[in-house]
């Protein structure tokens, strides 16, 4: 069977890595012709929203998925015609605008952060008077790892954050002063079989994932966040991996946003889970049954954002494995990640604090 | 950092399935353009032993390795000028001839079955009169996966042994009763770091493997096989895994014989052991520090040969992971293999029943 993914980036690179164990091939579709999936598998080369470039990759393979949520959804799906696309386009296009995905979370009675849209300068002094301050002010479409965001700290931040973001479309949604994020990951077969991991716990730094934990125990959240993803999974006739990234406030999961596809905070999944995430989205969009999501022990994953730590002395810690995407470094890119699976918490705390160490030269080279 | 392997069978695509997250990039050399390794990775079509194809290789890599025994050994040593190639070029040259191999393993103090080298019917009719019946006449160069071989059970069969296999040079070994098989895997890196797995039991069928149980513990038996092992590493100035199958004959071990690359026996691995003997020899022959080789619980490695089990159901097994080669179906050839771990031996056991139920269920298809 062969697999077309658009977008050849490290989720389309951990894709083929897992899937080709299965007997798989793939094939991407990327403007960059070394991007680090082409340097693992088959690369059409051409712009993600080029028609003819997509039929290419359509004609040449047996279902499709993407790896990066911002191509057009019209382009998309004119060749859902072609071949099976999955996740489906109509997650895609829920998760590219935080007005709609945040509308739907509330009519499937998934409770997110109060929100407001805001198209004009009046719509955003209206929302701040009738939310209050602080809320952050997000464009609706194209923002990731905290892009297009402005925090709105006072009423004297309005005028300023409209002038940077004024122009498209934006979201004002009232500030969570969470205890902590946590996500959500599952897979829903083609055949609906649906299969979950535990949550995970992560943090943020600049608004780039810093720091994923899992198991993230909890049974209350986990039976309450395993309920808002299958309202999802039903809602979309869902195939592939699902993410959802919660705020936790006062024991209750407020859903941030979703997104239809792998997730950097399930990495932790490659070594710390008897099937990873990329495996089960590969098995799930082939119709494969899906595989077991028990943790080994107790998993972490660490981003490497701008620079890679010295790979010997990282590689000497036991129970560390290292994921490089094979980029060249730049400031803010994600380069790679470490995965470290331990028996127990303190031991995987220890390890952890030592490849922060290892993290920290890094930084200071 | 650039691979270059010579050979893009299985062996060379699992090198590079377990190398691309350290960030290294693979080129194969191979004759077959679609060979499974090509599927993973660059390849550049040509002979083994084309020096002109075996130059292009080493110009475009940072280090050279094989994963394929029968390559004139002058024509490797030849590109060994050009870049450093693992293991070392001697070790190769010793395990292509059974003869030079035992003579080696005598002389360093490694038991092997009796031996006599056959150039004649008459040294055939002396060997078999020295060293009794039955016995093993095998082609000293070139054999594999049990071809080559003749079995002589009594003096009757030499005639017929001769008329099958002389014109080349042979070699005639006495029988070993063994009680069992098991193989030896380790690895010593580029700058002299070792790291051993336990000790792998082997099952054969019509000469090919075909299961592999670990950890086969024996802690005597462990401590002989490292020890044998590490004489070979110190003779070659080692770099790279090196593999060594014994019998077992009254609690002892008697070296059959040496795979100076990754091993079919050590496939459990890649699920089974911290770090994978894959990943292990691209750290190896990188200078990087080699991972843990402690097991995770108890592994089976169940070879497909000739036909692949229905996914779908094997798939469904807990603590199963499939490997698919991406070959063509042909009867006699290795197409892929499961590996099963478990926390318990019983568990794994039963998991191996029900795997091979799935495997006799594909043969009579």
């Amino acid at each position: 069977m062969r697999i077309g993914i658009i977008g050849a980036g490290q989720l389309g690179r951990m894709l083929a890595l897992a899937g080709y164990p299965l007997g798989l091939r793939f094939t991407f579709l990327d403007p960059n012709p070394d991007a680090c999936g082409a340097q693992v598998g088959e690369c059409i080369v051409g712009a993600y929203d080029d028609p003819a470039k997509l039929r290419e990759l359509a004609d040449n393979v047996d279902v499709l998925s993407f790896e990066f949520e911002n191509v057009p959804v019209e382009t998309l799906t004119a060749i859902t015609r072609r071949r099976p696309m999955y996740p489906p386009v109509t997650a895609l296009a829920a998760s590219q605008d935080r007005l709609t995905e945040k509308t739907l979370f509330r009519k499937l009675g998934i409770p997110t952060p109060d929100f407001h849209a805001v198209d004009s300068l009046e719509d955003l002094q209206a929302a701040v008077a009738e939310l209050g301050a602080p809320g952050i002010l997000k464009t609706r479409r194209l923002g990731y790892d905290g892009r297009g965001q402005y925090r709105i700290r006072t009423v004297s931040d309005v005028i300023p954050a409209w002038q940077q973001l004024g122009g498209v479309p934006l979201i004002y949604e009232a500030f969570v002063p969470f205890t902590r994020e946590v996500s959500i990951i599952g897979a829903r077969s083609s055949k609906g079989e649906t299969a979950i991991y535990p949550l995970t716990e992560n943090t943020h730094q600049n608004g780039v994932l810093h720091l994923s934990k899992a198991p993230y125990k909890n049974a209350k959240l986990q039976t309450q966040a395993e309920k808002y993803l299958k309202k999802l999974f039903r809602h979309f006739d869902y195939a592939g991996v699902l993410t959802i990234e919660f705020f936790v406030l006062r024991g209750q999961l407020i859903a941030n946003e979703m997104a239809p596809r792998v997730h950097n905070s399930g990495h932790w999944t490659i070594e710390g889970a008897e099937t990873s995430q990329f495996e089960n989205h590969v098995r799930a969009i082939c119709g494969l049954p899906l595989g077991s999501t028990a943790v080994r022990g107790h998993a972490a994953m660490l981003n490497f954002v701008g620079q890679i730590p010295e790979q010997a002395a990282a590689l000497k810690q036991t129970g560390l494995h290292l994921h490089h995407y094979g980029k060249e470094a730049r400031p803010g890119r994600k380069l790679g990640h470490a995965t470290i699976v331990a028996d127990t918490i303190q031991t995987r705390d220890r390890s952890v604090k030592k490849m922060l160490t290892l993290l920290t030269k890094a930084r200071s080279r």
